[in-house]
């Protein structure tokens, strides 16, 4: 890179772009060669080809593993596997950090054992823990190995913790210093590292046993007088510490609300055992924002957008089956009513009306209460003071929408009793979306399920079902 | 608060409980009160209330702002307001910040001018600029006379980028050393302040002209000998700095990416005038993503769950109002078959799989495609080949699905040929909706528009009246 190059937040759009001109050119020069028949081999001697391949691999080279895994990403299996392939061995471990876990895959498949083990052995612990669900069981046993009595402890803790906790979040990077003595011996023992670990913004102040007494921001160590006792100006109240079986949800919003950039973790004892730090909080959060968008539209994960159409079935077809149950179930219920049809067909143009609103209605009520359940805002105790402002909201938008397609029911079919059946029928179907909005995530917390999950698809089901019945069942009461 | 007093990331969950059950007491008090018809300016003149107010105030100052705010959020109106008044009135500026909209909303109401504005200058012009939208005008003008010249540039400044540009999240505070001195020189310039702003990782060198030179990160200052020159270990390549229009999106990944805590924004000629932080950015992730949920429900803004029902309507009524037009039209598509179906009633039971399986397939395709556009992975050029793959996936899914629900209605109805019109209506309402799946978050993203908002309701209202059209077109061509 030159002196004096600056990164702007979209070059990885530019390197993205200067890498798919390199691989064109390289097909280029292939097509051609294939084109006069000549053999593989002398392609891949050819001075072109290596000269195509050596500017990408230094392209490569001086790029940051984000945006390599960013770039990988957005490219066609194909190219990039040949991309992959260009990448120094050495860094393949903290790419393979960085990619999604579909692409991950993608690439995992290609690696041999060996591959796998020395990419895996430039890992931190809590980096491994990350890695070893995607790795073959005999390459994490290998790693194992090679590792030291330390590194295996870490990774055994760092692996025991389940997905959504602090403990599967937390690395091992930990500056430690002892509380008796000066700031001066703190900036001459740090002096001694060539770096200190990313996002350090404080050092942790412990005993002989590790226990955690205080905290040392290198703001205290650089403002205060290096004279000073580090006990003197370690912060000792107030400390925000996790521990690894905390939620890792509750430790983003303390993040989030405290702005943190680190946090000690403690064990038993208050025993010193790791760090959290914003990074690893904000990868968290933008999965977790990304996990729900996704499982709004039932697709189980990220899908990789080069993946194949076999993958792409499979991460869709559940929610495709489940939605085919709960449709069949509904046109049961309008098969039961298919006499009252046959004399009235324009209760079969006018149902879907009844049972869609409800669904957006019963839809827009599930988001409130799964999002203020989420932010911890709603006790279970204001169950019934939330239930009475939905009904009531249900209730004006039962009459005024209600109403309207009321009248241009009774206009469209010059019959004003069609036209109230119509309006009752919204009204009373937008009641049980806003009771079932209110109640499924409720229940499903109380259950001890997670309130976000299942909860769309479940009023969905019961808007459209109730609504068949509701407004065919008032129709063949009143109407017939 | 007592030395050594740690808090845990679900302390604020405590506090929370713990102002109820003083909010709890004080009513018990009140009702007690009321019920002997004591005169409210005794109540209030009575030794328990004053016993009561006193506690629950000195709960409140030993609490952080952004747990005051969260306490205020998760109250009821009658209650938030009481408590509000409790807060030291130099700490209402910061609290206001951390509250959501709506809450804010609330308080200000509340609030008089001179209250505001004593409110607002103890914000900095970063902050002021973000409350500003809220405040009422003469405030505003107040409050800009009262600031020194660099204040007023900085405000205006703050104000007039958009809200979704780095210009509008980056704050003021910023640390800038020159290169020409060692870092014994910068250490002592250091010990001369009280504290550094938050966040601060890196200080800013800069000449004469406030040119950014380079960054000096306090783990440089740290390690490196202080006799060294700042010129000497300060980074003066590959620094990452933004400029003030740059696109706030952007910016949040590159933060992701390079996992950074802050970074310069810099003007024209390199000049630096402000400093984007990590939790500047944790909080824009997280306002973007809680958007685009509430956006899937069609609900303009987080509600204030205590909001009154009236607030509640507003906030979602327009969603409803669209929703009804889709639905109208859908509605009438049907209408049009009315014949064919008062002469297959059957028809009527089984169109609603069509248009929702539809609905539920199309959704998938555009979310994934929507998610690949946001993170910037599309080019137009690859259009087609997505095109190919969901056209694909639909194929399969409409032959698996659609035929398994072929068979289902030839046994329901024992018709083969009402079979295999399902089956192909299933079919090509799939492929309609893979099309416009892909075509659609294209289309606007061409046209300039936000790839991610409204697509739902377009995909849903196509696959609606097409999945009806398209189901009751092929009965009536090949069934009657």
């Amino acid at each position: 890179m030159t002196p004096e190059e600056e990164l702007h937040p979209d070059d990885v759009q530019h390197h993205l772009r200067e890498v798919q001109e390199l691989l064109a050119r390289q097909k280029l020069v292939e097509d051609l060669v294939h084109r006069q028949d000549m053999p593989r081999h002398e392609l891949v001697e050819s001075l072109v080809h290596k000269q195509h391949v050596a500017e990408l691999r230094s392209k490569l080279d001086s790029l940051h593993p984000a945006d390599i895994a960013y770039i990988l990403e957005a490219l066609p299996l194909e190219e990039r596997l040949f991309v992959w392939d260009l990448v120094k061995a050495e860094r393949d471990g903290e790419i393979l950090l960085e990619v999604s876990d579909a692409v991950r895959e993608s690439l995992i498949e290609t690696m041999a054992p060996e591959e796998l083990k020395a990419a895996a052995e430039t890992l931190d612990a809590d980096e491994l823990a990350d890695l070893a669900p995607d790795l073959p069981p005999e390459v994490i046993q290998d790693v194992f190995q090679s590792l030291d009595h330390e590194g295996r402890e870490q990774l055994r803790a760092a692996m025991s913790y389940p997905e959504d906790s602090v403990g599967a979040l937390m690395d091992f990077d930990l500056m430690t210093v002892r509380e008796d003595v000066t700031l001066e011996v703190v900036l001459r023992y740090l002096r001694r590292f060539d770096e200190l670990p990313d996002h350090t913004d404080k050092l942790f102040v412990v005993d002989r046993e590790d226990r955690l007494k205080g905290i040392l921001s290198l703001e205290s160590l650089l403002l205060n007088d290096p004279e000073s006792l580090v006990a003197d100006v370690m912060r000792k109240e107030v400390m925000i510490s996790f521990e690894p079986a905390d939620d890792a949800d509750d430790a983003a919003q303390a993040f989030e609300r405290y702005d943190l950039v680190s946090a000690p973790v403690i064990g038993p004892d208050k025993r010193l055992i790791g760090r959290l730090t914003v990074a690893d909080v904000v990868d968290y959060i933008r999965e977790e924002s990304e996990a729900e968008i996704l499982s709004h539209a039932g697709l189980r994960e990220e899908e990789d957008i080069f993946a194949s159409v076999w993958d792409s079935v499979k991460n869709r077809w559940s929610w495709l089956a489940v939605n085919l149950v709960t449709a069949f179930v509904a046109s049961r219920v309008i098969g039961a009513f298919e006499g009252s049809i046959e004399k009235l067909v324009a209760l079969a143009a006018l149902m879907p009306i009844v049972a869609g609103i409800g669904g957006n209605s019963g839809n827009q009520t599930v988001t409130m209460i799964v999002r203020a359940i989420a932010i911890g805002q709603v006790e279970q105790s204001a169950m019934q003071r939330l239930l009475k402002k939905e009904i009531s909201v249900a209730l004006i938008n039962g009459l005024v929408w209600g109403g309207l397609l009321g009248i241009l029911s009774w206009w469209l079919y010059h019959s004003a009793a069609l036209g109230v059946v119509m309006t009752a029928a919204m009204t009373l179907n937008l009641l049980l979306a806003a009771t079932a909005g209110v109640a499924i995530p409720m229940l499903r917390q109380r259950l001890g399920a997670d309130p976000a999950i299942g909860g769309s698809v479940m009023i969905t089901a019961l808007t459209d079902s109730g609504g068949f019945f509701i407004f065919l069942g008032l129709a063949t009461l009143f109407l017939l």
